[in-house]
């Protein structure tokens, strides 16, 4: 039920217009015209703090990037056919933030895009035709890439060529780790952005992926699932083009992926003929907090990166990026053209969030905002035994909520009315994962400890409250 | 070899960044600083007329089109997932160029993601999964929509769902006119707007399809070759999901639909359980003339209608039209998200076009150029050999060359000759078709009278020096 007479009347409008397939956020849909920095305004002038869109990546209509944008819209806005040194110079940019050999960019529109260009890289380049994906995940909206999309796509549609394998959580699954639980992995490493890397194997690995779930035994144990897909797409007489993680593991909800996981799945696909790629849709663009990108918390270099949502600050940027071996092998096959993809306009507003993420040093707002959420977050779960689980790190968090930390059973209705309490209350944030049961922190990466305070300030009303 | 040092350096540069599967128009590729209206320009300040770019709709640079892109990125730019006024109004707005019973809009950001929630669309909402596509079509480069485009995907990999037909040519092709022929047509005419309708069947036709190739005979002739495609998937195992043209027929080298194609077209593709989808993403928003939709000059209502290029003046916008049946049937199966499609910047530019387009009265424009355009091209061929017939209409033409205008032998070297020749004098268009012999003729919808006039007698110049 709407707000206001007018959103009612504009909800009707939306549905003749959008049709039914559109969907809106929270029983009362929030009707906003206004955004800047972390916060969205609606109608009445009523504020929200953002703490879920990471699109708005250096905030709402950032200054510098909303100039960049119409300076250039002004000037030229054509197609990489013609010679522009902006294309050029993001793409060296670019590169630039991430590891050798990975030089080269395409560019496309939406991540969806991005992912869907990375398959077709995989599959020219390998000769191979199969995909290996994780269970529950979300890489987009096309035919080809909404198959790989295993939260949505009909499990008993999927095609022989794709094989899933369960996600590397450590909190429910096949690794999970059975002594990982807050209480105990707060009180053990004493608070401050450890996290809850229980077990005996958490030592090993824990220094580095703080806030990670369990240690190399549940790495290598997920990463060996990798190879059972092997095994069953041979069965099926198909070889694997790829793996692809999201690398924050989003629509799972929310996870860190414990040591040791990626570069074994890499060195498996990679023995099996697949190319090794990192949808860093979501993880990327200092998304997590130590590096640009989140597979590099794992200390891997991907065959294939795809980027997405962030990198225009709201504007329709995005990219595949990969080795100039890869190119070269794809292009014996192809040739790639995007009418919009990389076009004047699109380059120099990812160049001016490139400049806008380096000079407001924006990695390391996200680094510090990050242990102030988590030792928040935590705090709170010492106080409430409806949060089972706290993952993720910089800005970008789950906290699963479950009705009872020893069952870990989910508890998705009150995750929604946590959800709809803050948004009554001025906090926008979603839930994610297999069970609903999972609230998503995701916000700007201008989130600051101001913000991060209010958040944890309003989560603690909205837990005592339902 | 590129006109500058400067220029050689940027390619290099642009080489190793962007690798070999993206290319460059021209032998020397034309570098670009600046657009405004029809115009282009490069470091040096040199104009160039632009007679290629249909993306820049309403003109490179339109200053209402960046002065709405401006504003509301400094005010909000979000998702389709809150409520908000500028994505239902332009929805709105759309939907009302369109004859009933298309009046709901899905926005993407892309041609391509267009004609892939199409695809998306049909296979869901009839249950089968094969395709009917003309021959050398080009639709989009994603996995799935990719193989739809038959002009570059191998001909020997094609699924065994998809069924290409001939493309609905009278100057080549199983249904030809073996008397169209320019010198004939445009005597018999009398010149003006009459184009190439020879042939006994071209009365029925001829006075609605100016320019249109062929007559009912031909219309027929074609359209029953949808209905050997659906019996020869039948054959296979596939019942069609949908028969999908792009209705400038662009990389056929621009075609006209004859009298009755897409009518009966239509017809068989419904009888066997399929939808009919209108790509106009190149002959759409007053491209061709007479109406704002391609379809519409053949009288014509399709099931689905997919939008790209000209709908933002170059920023990324693209949509999904269909009717609240075939909405309401795909939304019983899938929700539907794209994050940057219909975001709120978006709406405001899809908006400011629109406006434009009605306050600076571009059909009629089209129109009248088009008028111009074409008697220009018909006075040309009768002065040059070398043409072998003229197509189109509105601004989009194709003009074949020939080696000889009984054989029809197509002269490629020649049109890639002309094309250089216009480069280097200041006037950019482009060749396409099966035989790369045709010279594109798709310029920004602000092009006029003395524009036409200006590549006309650059044409000429052009053809006399090759």
């Amino acid at each position: 039920m709407p707000a206001t007479a007018a959103d009612q009347s504009l909800l009707q409008r939306r549905e003749r217009s959008l049709g039914p397939a559109y969907s809106l956020f929270y029983e009362r849909p929030v009707h906003l015209v206004r955004g800047e920095g972390a916060w969205l305004f609606d109608p009445a002038g009523r504020r929200y703090l953002d703490c879920y869109n990471n699109v708005a990546s250096v905030g709402h209509c950032h200054p510098r990037v909303v100039d960049a944008l119409g300076r250039q819209a002004a000037t030229l806005n054509t197609h990489t056919r013609y010679l522009h040194e902006g294309i050029v110079s993001y793409a060296e940019r670019l590169a630039a933030t991430l590891p050798e050999p990975l030089s080269v960019c395409m560019f496309v529109c939406t991540g969806t895009e991005a992912n869907d260009l990375a398959l077709r890289i995989a599959r020219a380049v390998t000769g191979n035709h199969g995909i290996v994906v994780t269970e529950d995940a979300y890489h987009g909206n096309s035919t080809a890439v909404f198959e790989m999309s295993t939260e949505e796509y009909p499990a008993r549609e999927r095609p022989a060529y794709l094989q899933a394998v369960a996600a590397p959580c450590t909190y429910r699954g096949p690794f999970r780790d059975p002594f990982r639980d807050l209480g105990r992995a707060v009180g053990a490493d004493g608070g401050e952005a450890a996290g809850a890397g229980g077990g005996e194997a958490a030592g090993a690995g824990g220094g580095e992926a703080a806030g990670a779930g369990g240690g190399e035994a549940a790495g290598l144990g997920y990463a060996a699932l990798v190879g059972e897909a092997v095994a069953a797409l041979a069965a099926r007489g198909h070889r694997p083009a790829l793996f692809i993680t999201d690398n924050a593991f989003s629509s799972n909800g929310v996870l860190t992926a414990p040591p040791l996981y990626l570069r074994e799945a890499y060195r498996i696909i990679r023995a099996a003929g697949g190319l090794a790629v990192a949808d860093e849709v979501q993880s990327g663009l200092c998304r997590l907090g130590d590096h640009y990108w989140g597979f590099q918390d794992s200390d891997v270099v991907p065959d294939i990166v795809t980027m997405g949502k962030p990198l225009g600050d709201g504007h329709p940027l995005a990219a595949v990026v990969t080795t100039p071996e890869i190119a070269a092998a794809f292009a014996r096959r192809y040739g790639y053209f995007n009418t919009f993809g990389g076009n004047p306009v699109s380059a120099a507003v990812g160049l001016a969030v490139l400049r806008v993420l380096e000079e407001e040093q924006i990695l390391q707002g996200v680094h510090d905002t990050g242990a102030v959420l988590r030792q928040g977050l935590e705090a709170l779960a010492e106080r409430h035994d409806l949060l089972g689980d706290v993952r993720g790190k910089g800005l970008f968090f789950g906290v699963e909520l479950v009705r009872d930390r020893a069952s870990r059973e989910p508890a998705p209705a009150e995750a929604a009315r946590v959800r709809e309490h803050l948004r009554e209350n001025g906090v926008l944030l979603g839930t994610s994962g297999p069970f609903h049961n999972v609230l998503k922190i995701r916000p700007p990466l201008v989130f600051r400890r101001q913000h991060a305070e209010l958040l944890l300030q309003r989560l603690e009303e909205a837990l005592a409250a339902v």
